[in-house]
């Protein structure tokens, strides 16, 4: 290891005569952020934990709970200056029984099809629906039809996912409003269920939940909806084309409850020269139930920990505090992140940067900034500093939805961008499991995330031209 | 997709103002490309009968054949203007029965272990081979113990790939000389076999072939070497600690026959300008027979054939020459690889540049490239034409092993990179199979390949300045 260091040193020499000696201490600074999670991370033990000894962890269930005391017990054996619990309350969904659902073609001939529950769902009566199906391409399309072609029957939503889209958030973005509204919408026109196809960008079995809404649809009025799986949905599209008038059966046992008391997990690091500045990194605890979470968003959180751990074990003491906030409810309600931000408000903290990692534990190709140029234009100075780990993407854009309501002031948000070509495979479904994690891409995303907070204690966002000629090219 | 297209136009109006209208040409011909990787691609099936129908195919088998003549029949499919096979001897190496071993921990003690034959390998007589065994970190640390701690034991070469490398084919580099040139290196010291620890990341139970030398060691003298899986060398490492004498037992049945006859595979489109000019994409045939060789390289077998798919496909007729070859014997002899140069000095062929993928069928990140300073800032010219595709790798360096006796004159090679973060958890390992390989990421590989080439055909590496200046911003 001391060879290696004296050979990074040796490389660096150069530039150390031109003068450029903050390149240098950061350069080293990072390669030692990177070595730590590389050769001695606790991510990975931390997510195998969440995942294979807690499992999927929807907001106001039991192993959300055990979620928050394992994580808060973690934390505080990391000897960081303050852990604590921050209450919220979350609501609180059940799917119940598994949903079933099947394709009546003709008299006694039936197919068993692959749905899910959408979260915030209610179930259908007992006896489950049934009813004659039409197809739509979105949402917009149920105006082309009317009243007269969609009451009593279900709507099936089967506009797909576009897969020449390269990042694959914005093929999501293009569909997500029939999962989100699509209840909602075709309750006005009479129909009596929702089958969405999954958002999902490869053809398999597994239908993939998400959050819906009814909107201010009168509570008497709601309507099943489910997701149906993409293989499902091509085979209901195609048998739909010869026999329009075949029957659907679907039976849903999801219940809506009272809130109930969660907790926001946070830890800090308070920062030596200016305490009162402060910079969150954070994921969400919560997860949907079918999976075990671990790409969503089991992923972010244990990168968030780690983040601290890797400043901890480095030896490194931020400037500014450092807190890591594990989200509760982000799926079915972004309770938890409208509470953070609420407390915050209220105690005039001033948060200077947040980062949220919430799309999956895949090899990180660099940020999105919600910053505006001048703030942009720092993290650009930096980029340079992260080439060696092939960190290459930095642009404005989002950041992370429980971080969003931080937004405002001079706060700088962002989120990790892992590559994301395989992230809806496995998004709000069964499959997302333990095993679709790489242990090295998960650790290269937490060192990327502290690299980036390092940089961000060192630099910060003021004296914004000054710093930035010093250490840019 | 009209308005798709039309809506391209528009956000590139503004370039087409400024004069930049090569830029607007050449996105929209990239453009198409991805499109039709991604909405109407081949390769995925073409890989999943590559590997499910026809599986591993090492060098002088059945399936290795099988393949010739698959590939051979789908690119007559294609409408190309010749297709090919290219005669090449290649040798024959046959695992026969699997591999046994264990580790005799005391008198009727046993614990079994998993090993595999490195290719090349001879049998261990017919009863097996046992006994002691002595762990070394590597090559260098035989001279440190001597003769007369290692005559009559297995070595067993432990040193791990290292983690802390962000480019895993660094990391592999750094151990693979074990596996190579253990066996030569220990019979000096009157070893009686070698055990590998498998070039792997991951601590799991694959172990992991690979190609292995007995250098001008006498048949009589060679002794068998081995991969033993991460788990299993950790086991291995950790019990030697404690027990100093245990015995190794290992039973190998592998066989080196006679060369046999085998091919490259060659499709073209002859060029419509300047024919004479050759420009290759690439990947090999064969395979170790573990796994499927889904990743190694069927993928790169498959992207490469799409790339003069895609060509036909969107319409695009090269200026130059472009031939698609599948090399065969990469893995252990390269015998394609020479055989295609050869016969390509032989002919006095005009190769401007070849391109390889041979690191997996994950998402692709950017180039390699074998070129000169003013070829390589030709490239360099291009970059910002990939950054819609997320594509941002281009260095020089190393192209690919079966392109490598190209090298020479003007000639410019490439080797696409991938993501390498999962790669040495599959490679030469019997989990390199199908469900490895994310179709989207296979896709966007061939695009990214058709996209270079389609460049190097458009503008070439002559004239380099005139050029350079037109197209760079």
């Amino acid at each position: 290891m001391k060879s290696f260091y004296l050979s990074l040193i040796l490389i660096f020499s150069g530039i150390i005569v031109s003068g450029q000696t903050n390149f240098t201490k950061d350069s080293l600074e990072m390669r030692k952020i990177y070595d730590m999670s590389l050769l001695n991370g606790k991510s990975y033990d931390w997510l195998d934990h969440l995942s294979n000894e807690i499992g999927g962890r929807l907001s106001g269930s039991y192993s959300a709970q055990q979620a928050v005391e394992y994580t808060k017990a973690e934390l505080e054996k990391l000897g960081l200056d303050k852990v604590w619990l921050q209450p919220v309350m979350v609501p609180k969904w059940t799917r119940g029984e598994r949903e079933f659902a099947y394709v009546q073609t003709g008299p006694g001939e039936t197919r068993n099809v692959n749905i899910t529950a959408l979260g915030g769902s209610i179930a259908t009566p007992a006896g489950g629906t049934k009813a004659n199906v039409i197809e739509v391409q979105g949402i917009e399309q149920l105006k082309e039809y009317g009243r007269e072609n969609i009451e009593g029957k279900i709507v099936f939503y089967n506009r797909p996912m576009r897969a020449d889209h390269i990042q694959t958030f914005e093929a999501y973005g293009g569909c997500v409003d029939q999962r989100y509204s699509g209840a909602e919408e075709a309750v006005k026109y009479g129909a009596v269920g929702v089958i969405v196809r999954s958002m999902n960008l490869r053809m398999d079995d597994f239908p993939h939940t998400g959050s819906m809404s009814y909107g201010d649809t009168p509570n008497n009025k709601r309507i099943p909806a489910a997701a149906i799986s993409t293989n499902d949905a091509q085979y209901l599209s195609g048998i739909l084309k010869v026999q329009k008038d075949l029957e659907f059966y679907l039976k849903m046992n999801c219940e809506l409850h009272e809130d109930v008391q969660s907790y926001n997990v946070i830890g800090e690091i308070t920062g030596t020269q200016n305490p009162e500045q402060i910079m969150v990194v954070g994921g969400h605890l919560d997860s949907w139930d079918l999976g075990d979470g671990s790409h969503d968003d089991g992923a972010g959180v244990v990168q968030s920990m780690e983040v601290l751990r890797l400043f901890k074990e480095t030896g490194y003491k931020p400037k500014k505090t450092l807190r890591v906030v594990l989200f509760m409810n982000e799926e079915n309600g972004l309770r938890g992140g409208n509470k953070y931000a609420e407390v915050a408000k209220s105690k005039n903290e001033e948060h200077v940067f947040a980062l949220e990692s919430d799309a999956g534990g895949f090899t990180p190709r660099g940020f999105s900034f919600a910053a505006n140029d001048a703030q942009f234009n720092k993290v650009l100075s930096w980029k340079k500093l992260f080439k060696p780990y092939l960190i290459h993407y930095f642009e404005q854009g989002g950041s992370g939805a429980d971080i969003g309501p931080l937004e405002g002031g001079n706060t700088v948000l962002a989120g990790l961008r892992p590559d994301s070509q395989r992230y809806f495979d496995y998004h709000h479904a069964a499959s997302d499991t333990f095993d679709k994690v790489n242990k090295r891409e998960l650790e290269l995303g937490a060192a990327t995330m502290a690299s980036l907070v390092y940089l961000v204690d060192t630099y910060g966002f003021n004296n914004i031209n000054k710093e930035t000629v010093e250490i840019a090219d």
